[in-house]
């Protein structure tokens, strides 16, 4: 493919779309870089043949050992953001966001998890806790932690996204908020959760013939509910009491949670303690007030689960400064409701012509993908997307397109492409496209 | 399959080995427990058709948001084991342990991922950290940390093991030691690392023909040093700047480690300060007075780098208590230096039958499996095993065999089979077979 484009490229390397993306098989080269066609990176030196001299942490002994680590402390400003819904009136409801911008891979620690509560974060002794199935049941079952600790479990890889990850670019903001990359996004996190089945739990129960929905509660001061469909609880629900190996945070349910891969967040109720069987969705407050898509007209959609096809370029993005003309790698995150990412495609001139990602392996089902392009920038101003499509061919849309579907104030489910204006002075803002 | 057992299952189960080892496809199975034949779990009650009563988080608001998240204080007991190697004298020298009998899945969270230290963790401002690449190149580099951060990046989850992991079940204890599962075998981890592949940055300095091996250092103050052959360097190794998503832990190395995947961990040089490319070994003090395979005969091989394969019980294990006869998950983890776990069996009679397990999905090179297989326990005293066998068809020794190939005092590459002693009281036991 050969591309108009004046962006200095060495010869060797194939130039893939405008504004200087480069075939992503040049991810591995290195050589090229040092065969003098690019000047050295600042922070890139050559150095004489003598080492360099030793440092200070070489010439006393280190800190003993700890139980539990934590970061460095040169990376204490890496911390979730904090949005209050209510302000300091209720300071437990809102959302704490991973910050994208500062992140790299597929998987979130645990420490920044992004977390959505709408009455703050309980404390809860697992001795004490219990979970409940009841309903259309056969048998009515209440479970200690004891108890579950003795089923059969199951691990898998999946990403979380809050319905209303990406709000602020949503039709509540007519204009573009600028916020570093992880607040904008970072309503969505990915671990490795290991629990039980639900349907395990739910065939010890007896599902009885005529229960097709499932109330899920949680423990919680707002007592957040949700409904979710029997398919989904007999297919791939867990009760997950681990998250990337150890037990699940305080923030992100403990001592246990339902996990609904693929389905919005607030499915995925936390601080579980209850399981009612059904033959209707209950008509939770928190399915009702909320959690629902405004349409043009005036109605509004009920229980739209999977979330959509997404991506976001994560590096460079608002947060982060540019370095000035050269070598970057454009790096971003994809994921899907709907099975597997297929492709993600990169633009670096406002969506006139565009380039194919490389994306990280295992590429898993229900997971965070990260996707990586290398880049050449001239330091004239471009802007910057990213289109994810996934294996049923659903492709994520403009932010027009996925704005007019809805009516104004719609903010759930917000899958549009993320523009980011790069300009001449290494700025980067959000803009819609 | 037949098997000659007297323990009691239900007809419709499949006994597969003896001592009430099951089908792995019986790990699915909830209704058939729930028919009759097995009594009520400890800890599950049938309840009533009304719900248990508000426990008091749901009559007050929970905790406000936090910018890095930490475990639950109920967790507080979830912690490294620490070995001091010469104790107070340099506590610094020495390994934390990853609290294998607390952890499910397949990724160790960051705050519990094992630590082997030499003269303890530095405290290393990035800012002037730096990398320099000389020795066999044709332009010797020394990058800072924001030119690293502009090079294209990779990701893969593996594993890292100590070369001296389950030293307790070495030739230098004859005799079983009698600690808790982590602390004899959980100088293992698992993480998804992302950096930089070291091919790129050899590439770009340009390798000389005559260049065969590579010395790493770390900026310890143990200048831990070992020298790493230059097609494992060409090949997947990696400086690794990220872990599970956020920068690299001081106990991990921050700011930078190199990755050696499948390797001996010591290789894995944390606080990366130095590549030099050699003719031939550098023969540092840590390859010479340590790190070695003591033979009979008194010779010592060098450079024996991929870790065996392997696998642990780590439910029921040491530092656990069983509850009573009944059905448990018989969960451990496997891995290997030589590409995929192929199978893990597990014999619940000392090694006189054995049962396939089954494996967690994705399997992946060089990384953890979890493998997990349904077991009746009746309650009589049983010697529980697991042996792994990996897709180049080695197979993990009993302790007796991979002893006999070694002098009395060989501790490095301990791959025996372990085995736990169950007794009729429930008391576990490690036990030499």
């Amino acid at each position: 493919m050969t591309v108009e484009d004046k962006t200095p490229v060495p010869q060797d390397l194939e130039r893939i779309a405008g504004g200087g993306l480069l075939h992503r098989r040049e991810l591995l080269v290195g050589g090229a870089f040092a065969a003098g066609a690019f000047s050295l990176r600042p922070g890139l030196a050559e150095a004489g043949s003598v080492g360099a001299a030793q440092p200070p942490s070489m010439r006393k002994p280190g800190a003993p050992f700890r139980g539990y680590g934590q970061p460095s402390r040169f990376e204490k400003s890496v911390k979730r953001g904090i949005i209050k819904i209510y302000g300091d009136l209720a300071p437990g409801a809102g959302v704490s966001t991973t910050p994208l911008q500062s992140l790299n891979g597929t998987i979130t620690p645990n420490g920044l998890h992004f977390n959505r509560s709408h009455n703050g974060v309980p404390d809860i002794d697992p001795k004490s806790h219990y979970l409940l199935i009841h309903g259309l049941v056969k048998r009515p079952l209440k479970f200690d932690m004891n108890a579950l600790l003795r089923y059969a479990t199951t691990s898998r890889i999946c990403f979380l996204e809050c319905s209303g990850n990406s709000f602020f670019n949503s039709n509540l903001f007519p204009e573009p908020k600028q916020l570093p990359v992880g607040m904008l996004h970072g309503l969505v996190s990915a671990a490795e959760w290991t629990g039980i089945p639900l349907a395990t739990l739910l065939d010890e129960a007896g599902v009885k013939p005529e229960a097709r929905w499932v109330l899920a509660e949680g423990a919680d001061a707002a007592a957040m509910s949700r409904s979710v469909p029997i398919e989904k609880c007999l297919d791939d629900a867990m009760i997950a009491l681990h998250q990337n190996g150890e037990r699940i945070r305080p923030e992100q349910g403990y001592p246990m949670r339902l996990l609904v891969p693929g389905f919005e967040g607030n499915l995925s109720v936390k601080w579980l303690r209850r399981i009612k069987l059904t033959t209707e969705p209950t008509q939770t407050k928190d399915e009702t007030s909320k959690y629902t898509e405004l349409m043009p007209g005036g109605k509004a959609r009920q229980f739209t689960y999977p979330m959509g096809v997404k991506s976001v370029i994560t590096r460079p993005a608002t947060g982060l400064a540019m370095q000035g003309p050269g070598f970057y790698e454009v790096s971003g995150l994809a994921w899907t409701g709907h099975g597997r990412v297929a492709r993600v495609e990169v633009s670096a001139d406002g969506g006139a012509s565009w380039a194919d990602a490389a994306l990280s392996e295992p590429n898993l089902p229900l997971a965070l993908v990260r996707f990586r392009l290398p880049w050449q920038w001239d330091g004239s101003p471009v802007v910057l997307m990213s289109r994810a499509t996934d294996e049923k061919g659903n492709v994520q849309p403009l932010r027009a397109a996925w704005s007019a579907q809805y009516a104004a104030g719609q903010l759930y489910h917000c899958n549009a492409i993320q523009s980011w204006n790069i300009a001449a002075n290494g700025e980067i803002k959000n803009v819609y496209v």
